[in-house]
């Protein structure tokens, strides 16, 4: 199984885990692939859970899914994933998603550091797991879709502020990266979701928020169709800007 | 398989379904009870596909789980589930959730009715599928949590009024049972999850909301650590008490 560079995850779309419109919530295909890159590392031998043996652990930087259709109630699907690249600070993870016949019907990438669980630095990547990482890199599957990108955001009002509660907590008493997915994907109407699909989904992870923080989220339009939102914490007081959580762009298109 | 009247399916504990505690969520748990009910359904000829060709639906009313320990991060478990009793209008099915090793940590009990689609009328179960719901009868097996009981709120204040937005919504256009269940465990304080644990965990759905829809949740605590809490739409103008949506009773124990 290690001499695979290649990963092949299969499954379904339960029923509770599509919108309105019958297909798969992005949020719910977010987490098979945070899921298919933890099972895939685990097989190879720098999975978490090794990780965190030797006090480390991956921290996803970035993750921009691009999709012809999204998997249907009840659908079976698959994910595949590889690694692309390792550099010192960062390593490129790439995933398939194909329908049940096989056939490709969206692409991911992501970027992941690792992170020294006391310190919260970065650890080079070059050293990890006897520097064998480098064996997995497969550089000839296409992933046909472009790298994430900067985003910028200049809106100066929030449209919306919440605040976080148990659900939205990961077992490290962070925000969990998927939860921003939900809440930036609930910043727009009903209407959206009937008359678009969403093409293409970027996230861009900049800082953790905990239990209680306040998220506020600046959205602008950037293009017809084309959202880049800005999620910032602890605005007011002494730090009327607050801090930036983390920024999505989010590309909608016709059905 | 249609012989066997109990259905037994296998799940892990994903990492990103487990909360702060590194215990799965109830929703979590909840959500993967739905679906054994629904597969169990289905293999026997009255799932949800099948209904809906003839126009009717399962509706969820009542469900109670009670656990003595929830699965951790990545820990094995399995639910069985099966039919105790049919009634004209309602059905009770149970569930036992079974750790790694077999052996029970909780069991659950459900209530259910079907309803015509277009109408949405409670339709006969005696008639369903030829009357052959009752051959799945299972009255031997042991479901030793008491039955959802009667939930009664007087608070007359909500302590959080939330509007429910695209993440809530399922594919019936409808809140997603779930989705009451994390809205209810997000109103209690980090405190509470750090220092005990949910015991018994009991729903009664009674109304529909939709997207949009401003939801208010009024709470008693009716003992030491259990507390009953009221969901209602449309608060407000002539409608100053609103409709109740759904009632929950949540016992906490000590770790």
């Amino acid at each position: 199984m290690a001499e695979d560079k290649v990963g092949r995850y299969e499954f379904v779309a339960e029923p509770f885990h599509v919108d309105f419109t019958g297909h798969l919530f992005m949020g719910v295909l977010g987490n098979h692939l945070l899921n298919c890159a933890g099972f895939h590392a685990a097989d190879r031998g720098f999975g978490m859970a090794r990780l965190h043996e030797s006090n480390y652990t991956w921290v996803l930087s970035r993750l921009a899914v691009e999709l012809e259709e999204m998997p249907a109630s009840y659908d079976s699907f698959s994910v595949e994933t590889w690694v692309e690249n390792v550099y010192r600070l960062f390593t490129d993870r790439n995933f398939t998603i194909l329908n049940k016949d096989g056939r490709p019907i969206g692409y991911a990438r992501s970027v992941w550091a690792m992170i020294n669980l006391d310190t919260r630095k970065p650890a080079d990547l070059l050293e990890l797991h006897g520097g064998r990482i480098v064996d997995y890199i497969e550089t000839e599957k296409p992933c046909p879709i472009e790298k994430p990108g900067r985003i910028k955001v200049s809106a100066l009002v929030p449209i919306r502020t919440i605040e976080t509660y148990y659900s939205d907590i990961d077992v490290n008493g962070h925000v969990n990266s998927i939860k921003y997915m939900e809440h930036i994907l609930d910043l727009f109407p009903k209407e959206m979701f009937l008359t678009r699909r969403i093409a293409r989904f970027e996230m861009a992870y900049v800082a953790e928020s905990y239990m209680g923080d306040r998220l506020s989220f600046f959205r602008d339009e950037t293009e017809e169709g084309e959202y880049a939102i800005e999620v910032r914490k602890d605005i007011g007081g002494e730090n009327p800007e607050g801090e930036v959580v983390c920024r999505c762009r989010v590309t909608f298109c016709n059905k």
